[in-house]
């Protein structure tokens, strides 16, 4: 069965430029069946990081921050953008110690997703850090208001079943996490 | 620990009017430690649904589709959008159909999850479909173009780990999956 084939792009212009966090570009495409989509959006973000880290104690270190379009305060992995020139395992290590003070322990890439491959052009790099432990204090960003919480795997396990945890990526990475490690007894 | 507090928005308007699929909102808002962001982002989506269908033999139905934004052809689950009046099970089910042939079945609620809480204000609602069979040719809609895949646990789990599934909603959906069924034995 032969697999399904890009699409040309027959035009293609920017619709909104906002550097670095986002573009979006408005491709005229052709599918591979002769139809033509006259308005596709594309939403150009630069590649983004975030981190499953598991501190000495076996805890799992996440944030609570208010999403606005969803308009709902949830747990969160730990993450952000990768500066330009800048590796995504570097910016996971600064965003990691930045909004949470946690640092150290053992580094390995773990999973990466697209929120969305249809519209996003980007990935999420999440890498699984064990055995952190808070070295600082947490530097938001002006632009940033969460808290920081270190949570057992049982708690995190019952907000990911309770609807606790929105965010599809880190969703993925934390089921990841409870299917290689076992799920925690006594939870949902 | 006081949780974040909701945003202010100050102004709002409409960039982009794609009727059903997006609308692109720009708000001014104010957070609770003072801070105006003047251009903040909002992608309004009606609610997406999605399926995790095991086939009665115990395997997988995936379909490989192009995605234009990452530019890659990957295995997704079923999914599309919830139409006006309609469930998002009865979507599903809709869309198994029309995209796999597939149905029957028993069906339950398994995840719900945002692509990007920040920017999405819908939810994808992924439901776990076991003991389907083949019913029906597929019947795509003329902008798709895509193949079905019945496929083994140990094949997608391999696929999960070998970068074969970008879609972070699908991800977590299967690693849930694999968290509370087991790991296939001989996979990477």
């Amino acid at each position: 069965m032969q697999d399904p084939q890009p699409w040309q792009v027959l035009q293609s212009k920017y619709l909104l430029d906002r550097r670095p966090y986002m573009h979006l570009r408005e491709d005229q495409v052709r599918l591979p069946n002769g139809v033509v989509l006259d308005h596709y959006f594309v939403f150009e973000y630069p590649e983004w990081a975030s981190i499953l880290a598991v501190t000495e104690e076996g805890s799992i270190v996440l944030i609570r921050q208010y999403r606005h379009a969803l308009g709902k305060v949830h747990f969160e992995l730990p993450a952000g953008i990768v500066d330009p020139g800048e590796s995504p395992l570097d910016s996971a290590r600064r965003e990691l110690m930045e909004e949470t003070g946690y640092g150290s322990g053992e580094w390995r890439e773990f999973v990466t997703l697209s929120a969305n491959p249809a519209t996003h052009t980007n990935r999420c790099h999440i890498f699984l850090a064990t055995g952190v432990r808070r070295m600082n204090n947490p530097d938001y960003d002006h632009s940033e208001d969460m808290t920081v919480h270190v949570v057992p795997p049982g708690e995190v396990h019952t907000a990911l079943c309770q609807g606790g945890i929105y965010q599809a990526l880190h969703a993925a990475a934390l089921w990841r996490w409870f299917a290689e490690n076992g799920l925690p007894t006594n939870s949902p």
